[in-house]
């Protein structure tokens, strides 16, 4: 009688996210292994701290500290790297590809930083490295552009990557509170990091977008070449206006090939995007992506984004995929040939604009903004006055025609010059997709 | 030097979606082939009117009129089946899988209907079987469900499958207009079909709804099992009900998975969908399907889901996807063991409803419909009675707290019996997803 092969795996780091693999595994390993027609071994995992009460329960020996001595146990096969960071992920991650075992990763902090070393030393030894769960974890997005859609070039791919952005706006946007207000809040209830800068400041949404521009294009963009910018300076007037006007605001990864000049520009940013969008409506922790190819249109995924389960979701999906294919042989499309498109300089790109300005509430203030506008050449399309929270003041709540990058960024450099300017002001692209 | 493999492909039915595949890979063809390692030979096609005028541009010697010698040709590893029907598209599915070639479907017909054919022959002469393109064109859904949540049990599946229908319905809500008004226009416009019937009285998407049940849960539902209602009986006076009360009508597929019980239940119907759902604003020619799983939570999928473009995208991505089998080794999933799971009754299936009665504008009327629904203890939920079309005739709006489908059409049955009735009542599902 022949016996089922198996397929070992070991998980460095076990977390929230790991726990959740660990369980969800156990509970659908019947129906997971009948279809594979292999026997799923939950080997080992790496923890921290050996003594920490977990939801999983695991013997002694299957507990180590040393995340390395699992990426190089010779009876692992599968190898998922949960611990986070770019330092010890990255030995962990490497050390297994050099043994030709498979990476499962939701690192793209580490992809972002170090992708092309990853796939290529995956080459080099024959490893391979399935990374689904990096990016908007609930939602099969890596598969869909790198398999389903894969007919396709992809003109724009935007999308709110960030769950904790997408919350703080929706419950500023849903209960008329302040940014600090809700943030303490989301802190409270474990929806945002103890240091939250790294998502509210957008970089958590640009290390994603690089991952996803790869993928899309074969070109690794850094977030050093991206415009990056978080979600800390938005008010509840932005907010109102916006819905006023047909918008919601909502952080956006955006990612534009131009086919015809065939370049590329990524960039993360809050942007005023139409209420009939379906990313639009996307709200609280939920992520939304919409993908434009030139053979398919536009298609729109929606799912959670984080969090223990839809994370645990894609890496079962991943160490599936990698299971299936250790038994029954195959690899997965290898990603765009590496082309190194050009980038287009964030100064030339070209938007409408949304700018709020509180001014000193006296004589002839409207005329001088209009024509420090009119110098660069940035044409007015909409004004509004409302009273301003600060004494003796108003906001001025501007759109423009759309203007490059560079025209508009003149234009509020010279604008928070004058002496009738009060404070920094607020500029947001208006997404017209 | 190693020459690169060549995978040589047969289209069966070079209509629309026929030539746009063709298209489409010359014009993707350098990339694709990048990237796969392997030539793709766009082979022969066969066509009913060998003289008629094409897109695409084929020697005579790559034409035929007979896809039986397509399919049976053994220079011809990958079939695309693209005839539609379920007579000469399942001679030619099934001798190319005894064959043991690759078969790519677009036909939802042909799978619901003989979908268990299908699969057992594949299965048995080593064919593979690939079908992206049969539900929901431009929406990659088959690999979301086969691959991407395959650590998940599907509560819940549900959506809007048919573009035709989608159409007819947006454009109803948008102008105002009756069904048979644009429906005329959408036959002019070529957005529905001379003899519209498979689309509007919901056939079409309970095919679709067929696949996607297996896919989820292993069991073939056939449309005789489902509830299937189509669009034609809706009004201006439901649409508007509709809106005034946070709901769009939508013509939904549902799938529904009972994971305490074990059962599953599948049906077609227009239902009230509240507006705050993805779905219920996906509009026009779009596609939308909600999946919800046990561990990764609610998930959507938009986009265009027919037409030449959209499921030429799936079809090509299904033939990079064999072919890198082809070239690469591995097979792809089964899917979940069929476990003939039980079917609710339909009669069992409870939900709140909404009921349209056109009645004679007399007194005591109210008094006998109240009467009426509360002998099949049917408990009105809210009431408002409009101006009917017809003359000294009111229209009553009814919706009801939660029942039984028995409960509900016991109550319709008795209702259009009464003398104060006026023609057949309408009655929709509330869909409290």
């Amino acid at each position: 009688m022949k016996t089922a092969p198996t397929i070992s795996i070991g998980i460095c780091g076990l977390g929230t996210v790991g726990q959740g693999v660990w369980k969800h595994i156990e509970r659908a390993r019947p129906e997971l292994e009948a279809r594979l027609g292999a026997q799923l071994v939950l080997a080992r995992a790496s923890v921290q701290n050996l003594k920490k009460k977990r939801d999983v329960t695991l013997k002694p020996e299957q507990l180590t500290t040393d995340p390395l001595s699992i990426a190089t146990d010779p009876s692992i096969q599968i190898v998922c790297e949960l611990i986070g960071g770019t330092t010890i992920a990255r030995q962990v991650t490497l050390a297994a590809l050099k043994l030709g075992k498979t990476v499962i990763s939701a690192n793209k902090a580490l992809l972002c930083a170090h992708g092309p070393e990853v796939f290529s030393t995956a080459r080099k030894h024959g490893g391979r490295f399935f990374f689904e769960a990096s990016v908007a974890g609930g939602i099969p997005i890596i598969k869909a552009l790198r398999e389903g859609l894969v007919a396709n070039r992809f003109r724009r791919i935007y999308g709110i990557l960030n769950g904790t952005c997408n919350y703080i706006l929706t419950r500023m946007e849903r209960e008329g509170l302040a940014y600090p207000v809700i943030l303490k809040e989301a802190k409270e209830l474990g929806y945002a990091e103890a240091d939250e800068s790294l998502d509210v400041e957008g970089w958590d949404t640009a290390h994603k977008a690089s991952v996803l521009a790869y993928l899309a294009h074969g070109t690794w963009v850094s977030t050093r070449q991206m415009v990056v910018e978080g979600i800390t300076q938005l008010t509840q007037p932005d907010l109102t206006f916006a819905r006023e006007n047909g918008y919601a605001i909502k952080l956006l990864a955006v990612i534009e090939r131009d086919l015809e000049r065939d370049v590329l520009s990524v960039g993360v940013y809050p942007a005023l995007l139409p209420i009939t969008k379906a990313i639009a409506n996307v709200n609280e922790v939920y992520n939304g992506i919409s993908v434009s190819g030139d053979i398919v249109g536009e298609t729109t995924y929606i799912g959670r984004g984080a969090g223990q389960d839809p994370t645990a979701s894609a890496v079962i999906g991943d160490i599936i995929d990698a299971a299936s294919q250790l038994v029954r042989g195959g690899t997965y499309l290898p990603t765009a040939p590496a082309t190194k498109l050009a980038l287009t300089p964030p100064a030339a790109l070209r938007s409408r604009h949304y700018l709020r300005l509180d001014v000193k509430d006296q004589p002839g203030v409207l005329a001088k903004i209009a024509n420090c506008t009119a110098k660069a050449g940035v044409s007015i399309a909409s004004l509004v006055q409302r009273p301003s929270e600060k004494p003796e003041a108003a906001s001025l709540l501007l759109t423009t025609h759309e203007c490059s990058e560079a025209q508009i960024r003149l234009t509020v450099a010279r604008l928070a010059r004058h002496s009738c300017v009060l404070g920094k002001p607020l500029l947001l692209r208006i997404a017209d997709f």
